[in-house]
């Protein structure tokens, strides 16, 4: 027979996409032509007063220019590119310009950081990036130093490099563009190769490259769980940077749980004595503030849970006093997984206790939301619990939880938080929140209209779609062949598909803040965080910063640039396919 | 209410298994006391002429006793202990015996290289382990290098380790025991505690031990497929590590396939010159030589697996006219999975082409077992390539298959290889093979009697119990919420419950070799091969070196002893429970 020619190649043809960004930015416009990065590439930050966290993001970007060596995924490498190389202009440098500095009368540049923690409808996240085709200057614009970031971070994903292979055709002399009035130059210091001459390359083929960008949605987070099994800061802080390579902005972090408690709180340290794993096993408030910067620097907030009055047990190892059916048996009267415990939410003395605590955990991070959790509430356990039906006089469960949520929220809004809720404390128990709470969508996808007919703001997290730990099978002990009751595995392309206003009304839709994948840890730990995370959690970054899409043929390449280019900075970002796949887009999709 | 009592404090008490040990041996009896590892503890290899595999492999022992530090895995980690070292006697050392050694007449001892590459059925991985309670000496004995190994890997899993604290009274006097005939003494460079007084403490809790220990099966494999993508001698090396902490023998090397060929052959260099997915990601023959020898000095065969004539798209690239369907598209019309391509078994030169390269592999790898593989050939590649059509001159696809199968094994057979095949080899294609020819069943372990039945041995490698790649998600692309052919994932319970016997008669049961666990790489790299594959992999290696057992309940304390000596070993086994249920052996079973 003859031999038949492989459908990629049309496929290719017909490719319009820009590999290597991710997430897609809102709009983009690409020409033809090749354009060369300079050896002596230099960003100019053209913004008086630059907040130190910008000038290192700048520093990280022109390092990262240098070191993430992202090889073209097609079965040369890039070889094939080198004649594309022969006419093309060279890029002398980058431009960061705030927009608007005359209009607000020299109001002082914020941080990075300080953008970061802004509250969620004030955070200005938008870039505009102009990479001329011609040789002259690139400019990055935003009205904020956030802006910048995520336009550093885009700009960082537009090159490729080829290691070695002379250009078949000297190249035209550098032009390197005006000389901006710079307050800071961020140089390379040694000089990798030659624009022109021999390789090693790093180019773009899609010059001139036209950004206007920003989210589509102010929430796009990534949930760790800390208590289940423990993760030392460094797995953390590596998590917060692929978080922000993807524009991530909001780390959701469930620190403590019936588990354990490892977060040591001023005032209560007794709490982690006494409930951490063990005494390395803690996040000191050190540990915290410097979680807390990093990832602000990198423009992520940091979004804090004490899950309560459920999921407590851990708490009842210092303060019994304070929990009801503490680790009673058989756990499954009491808990939807063991250990059963739960704060005695009638106590006046517990209520008091637990405004306390979440007062003070508050004072450890800055920013404006607060999660107090609220899921898997056990009748049950209070049913049994003695004190709890003497605290009750009369009140029913709800109504104690009712008042046990005003004080707890009337305490978090006295110190400028808004509370953050699981769903069921909408949906489930006639409470009396501010409007202002936000609710997580966690039990199905499907109750998100209901959420949003109570009237809250809500985060997409629904186990359906974003669980990253579904489908590993049951952990439970004596279970021969069970599975975990959210099987299947929840693949990148299924949480890519999600559609984040489906079934929802125009007035609903409105109420969407954003999305998260989550990752609880009953069966993982530090061996397996970034290969159960990554790239699955860049499917809803993409989701939640693009707005459109869900089509995950043309994602596919895309992603898998983005994983290779993960790698090359250090983070265990798994294959997704062959590399075979991964050199020849669209030739392993499913066939008719 | 009244506290409810935990459940798993009962529990405790009626459980009478020894911790710690993995796999279970066949026979161990144990006792009530403790024991301390005295901090001069020397290992005494009381073996003529010992090989210097084996004084490596007491070397590496004597070092894990030192470094594992596996506190216990109970809330106090160890520190309720102390009331029981209290009295505990002190282990001076432990001798190593070869039995037998008279019987045959001062045969020359043979390294553990040279046993664990010895045909299957002259393996002999027997031993036996006395540990004293009164602090004389403990003794290992077997009748190969091979045996002593699984001891000392044995004897290392005994121990506890318990940072600080004071026993309560002192302990008594050392007792050195006699002193054994010493061809080398393994003793540690430094003391790090005394074994009176403070800690830290190495300790067991179950003196005095005897083990009568050997396998219940003869090949406990583990396979993983580097062709999808490829893996770094360290990843290997770390793997090989991790198998013989658990008695597995057999690395079957699923070293090339259609998506690459990074196997660099003698006479055939360009076949990953041009099939490998860069020049640095191949394996040349130094390469395979220090994986073999590592291996072997591990008590491992290399099993290497050359699949044909199916799986061989990589090598179209350097040999054309060897390849029919050749990245044919659709690939699924001609493969099943892309890209399509397979040896054109009906043409003279390519048998020719074929049995040469296979006899050139066969002297890379010195085991008795080599594959040829023999999996999902397509027929319509050969229907639609009118080369094969013309080189079958009125056969059969099956008849020339058996023609090709026969050269193929013919010459392996003279350089004394046992061929190895996958199970449509012995069920599918009416092929007449040697005896002694081993079969894999694959497709569902419902197979296993159909081989017997057709007289093979064969090993269970089952998709439904055995492939650790299952459950992750489709990875074709195009494919926005399927889910992958054998899902669900193959969780560690599904493969312990795993019978090698069921279902078989007793003369189908003589004929099970054993079994392993398999990861196939088309979303697998290095950056998830320890949690993709530990701990679960061990739950094979405790099926066929036990045989017994299949109680997922009393086997999980000691997966997770496991697991915890597996991180202090530097392979990163994933975290089963929280650790909460880690430390509470029961507390989190399933409850009725």
């Amino acid at each position: 027979m003859a031999r038949l020619i492989p459908l990629y190649i049309f496929s290719l043809l017909l490719s319009q996409r820009v590999h290597a960004l991710w997430p897609q930015p809102r709009s983009i416009n690409t020409g033809p032509s090749a354009l060369l990065l300079s050896p002596s590439f230099t960003i100019t930050v053209a913004v008086p007063n630059a907040p130190p966290d910008l000038l290192a993001a700048v520093h990280r970007t022109r390092a990262q220019l240098n070191t993430d060596k992202l090889a073209r995924l097609v079965p040369s490498r890039g070889a094939d590119d080198l004649q594309a190389l022969a006419g093309a202009r060279v890029l002398p440098g980058l431009t960061l310009h705030l927009d608007g500095d005359g209009d607000e009368g020299h109001a002082p540049v914020m941080a990075i950081a300080d953008e970061a923690r802004a509250p969620l409808e004030r955070r200005d996240e938008r870039y505009s990036l102009d990479v001329p085709a011609e040789g002259s200057q690139a400019v990055l614009s935003a009205r904020t130093t956030l802006g910048l970031f995520r336009g550093l971070n885009a700009f960082a994903q537009l090159w490729y490099f080829y290691d070695g292979g002379a250009r078949p055709a000297p190249a035209p002399a550098e032009d390197r563009g005006g000389t901006a009035p710079a307050a800071v130059v961020d140089a390379p210091r040694s000089s990798a190769g030659s624009a022109s001459g021999a390789g090693p390359w790093v180019y773009m083929l899609n010059a001139p490259v036209k950004v206007y960008d920003g989210p589509a949605y102010p929430y796009r987070g990534f949930m760790l769980d800390t208590a289940r099994n423990y993760f030392p800061l460094s797995d953390i802080k590596r998590t917060l940077d692929a978080m922000s390579w993807v524009h991530l902005n909001t780390f959701h972090w469930h620190i403590v749980d019936s588990q354990s408690f490892p977060l040591v709180v001023p005032n209560y340290a007794e709490l982690a004595q006494k409930g951490a794993y063990s005494a390395d096993a803690v996040y000191t408030p050190r540990d915290v503030e410097c979680i807390v910067s990093y990832a602000a620097e990198r423009g992520i907030d940091v979004l804090v849970e004490i899950d309560t009055p459920g999921h407590t047990a851990a708490i009842s190892n210092s303060h019994p006093e304070h929990v009801a059916c503490a680790e009673a048996s058989p756990w499954s009267t009491y808990a939807n997984e063991p250990p059963a415990g739960q704060l005695r939410l009638a106590s006046p003395a517990t209520v008091n206790f637990t405004v306390g605590l979440l007062s003070a955990v508050a004072e450890l991070f800055p920013s404006t939301l607060f999660s107090t959790g609220g899921d898997e509430i056990n009748a049950r356990c209070y049913a049994d619990d003695a004190q709890t039906q003497s605290d009750l006089g009369g009140r029913s469960l709800d109504q104690a939880l009712d008042a046990f949520t005003r004080a707890t929220h009337g305490a978090l809004k006295k110190l400028g938080k808004t509370p953050v809720v699981w769903e069921e404390m909408v949906l489930n128990h006639n409470l009396t929140l501010s409007n202002d709470t936000i609710a997580m969508v966690w039990i199905s996808s499907a109750d998100a209209a209901a959420v949003a007919d109570k009237g809250f703001r809500f985060v997409h997290a629904a186990s359906d779609a974003f669980y990253l730990d579904c489908g590993a099978g049951g952990w439970l002990g004596n279970f021969p062949t069970g599975n975990s009751w959210c099987d299947p595995f929840k693949t990148w392309q299924k949480a890519y598909v999600f559609d984040p206003l489906a079934d929802l009304t125009a007035a609903q839709a409105k109420l969407v803040l954003g999305g998260q994948q989550l990752l609880w840890t009953e069966q993982s730990g530090p061996e397996n965080l970034d290969p159960i995370v990554w790239p699955r959690a860049a499917a809803s970054a993409e989701v939640f910063w693009t707005g459109t899409g869900r089509d995950v043929r043309s994602a596919l390449p895309r992603l898998h640039e983005l994983g290779f280019r993960f790698r090359r900075r250090g983070v265990r970002a798994i294959p997704l396919q062959p590399e075979w796949c991964a050199l020849r887009p669209y030739a392993c999709d499913l066939t008719a």
